[in-house]
């Protein structure tokens, strides 16, 4: 997959969201989220939302790397949120726990500016060898 | 609390998501999401992080709704997508499962404009009594 | 799948656990689990991961109703636990909530024997169409 | 706490599952499972339940370590099952990844006698300063 490609034509909420890409090898993604007032919520703290959405990201990225065939979904994602985050730039990895013949599990983590831990994911995608998914 | 004026003046996401709020009640919230290209992946199908945003906040409100103290935050909260969504706009749920001292389970679901089933969610909120969560 | 006969011959924990089906339907199961002094934790209440492998068995067994292949595994279980139980006997259900090419996503729950709910869950199981898992 | 005491006197199902603690420090835990005949399911691979329950001690185990309070409850497990698993006897581990005021949350993994990873859960568990669990 051409990943870098596939980030910057397809993904228009990758864009959105500020994020860059920072490492990439197999089994591996490393991201970059800005903090910004509009991703905040109550407390000025960045909305559970945008974590998820920057996790999925670092998971499906991860998942890219180890798939060899045309597209992929997330399955599911479980995000456990784990202390207020404010001090961005803030770090989004996503490491392949499992590649299988057509799921991938993937733990993801969301780290600010000073190494704090601000979330940890477990989530699986489903690879798609053949077909795209379209509306 | 006052959701209608948190939501309009504190959480800019909110807006950003262009999320309405169609119906409240004590342990239920009710919320429209519009079908945005911005908000589309490859295929043009809506990204995984905007369903997770937008349950987020119909978990969140439902919480709203039986919390007496000054503020909340989300715990965990576990997506499992189940149908490609580019049928807007879409219907997004939050049912109180249970109200604990401390905490609330909540359950989500995204539906298109069809009526089909497109997430389901299962997530925790914490209740705060008497502290806000602040950067 | 001739589910009676899987529970019977080859699950022997089910008996382990002295489950008994009390309903099965098209997408539905509901069993039934005993108070046992061996199955409790500190404080007599239920342990914990006896209530998920009673939730694990009615996700499984719902999901056999919809599976016309030849076995299938759990993938994911995600188990929230609300209230201490020890009013036995339990009811333990599995409700369909989509049934995939080939995953099912399943909603468990576990009552007490004064309708109270204690657990609530949600997994997807996968299903093999020509394939036995094996040792 | 005293968790050995804890273990041998009051969790019955811990000594039923045949588990052996097999070290122990602040903010881990590891254990041993055997394989045994009457923990499998069809095709004689370990049961799901009983991979979960496993799972759930190690991670109850781990917040004993970190929890200087009365008592603990599992709040929430969501368990990824990766490889079926028959190579006894198993290793089950719990990874405190934050302690919180009034929560703390668990990553464990399972992994056969040979090394390879079976399943991977995350969990959060809440802490009882002055109150026990009881029936």
């Amino acid at each position: 997959m051409d990943i870098i490609r596939i980030l910057e034509e397809e993904e228009p909420f990758f864009k959105l969201l500020g994020l860059r890409l920072l490492e990439l090898r197999r089994g591996y993604s490393k991201l970059e989220l800005p903090y910004r007032e509009e991703f905040t919520r109550r407390g000025k703290v960045i909305q559970g939302g945008i974590i998820f959405s920057a996790m999925d990201f670092a998971g499906a990225i991860a998942t890219m790397t180890v798939n060899d065939g045309e597209d992929q979904v997330t399955q599911e994602l479980k995000v456990s949120f784990l202390e207020p985050m404010f001090k961005g730039p803030f770090i989004v990895e996503g490491n392949v726990i499992r590649r299988g013949g057509s799921t991938v599990v993937v733990k993801t983590t969301f780290t600010d500016s000073e190494g704090k831990l601000g979330a940890i994911g477990l989530g699986t995608w489903i690879l798609h060898k053949n077909k795209r998914v379209t509306k």
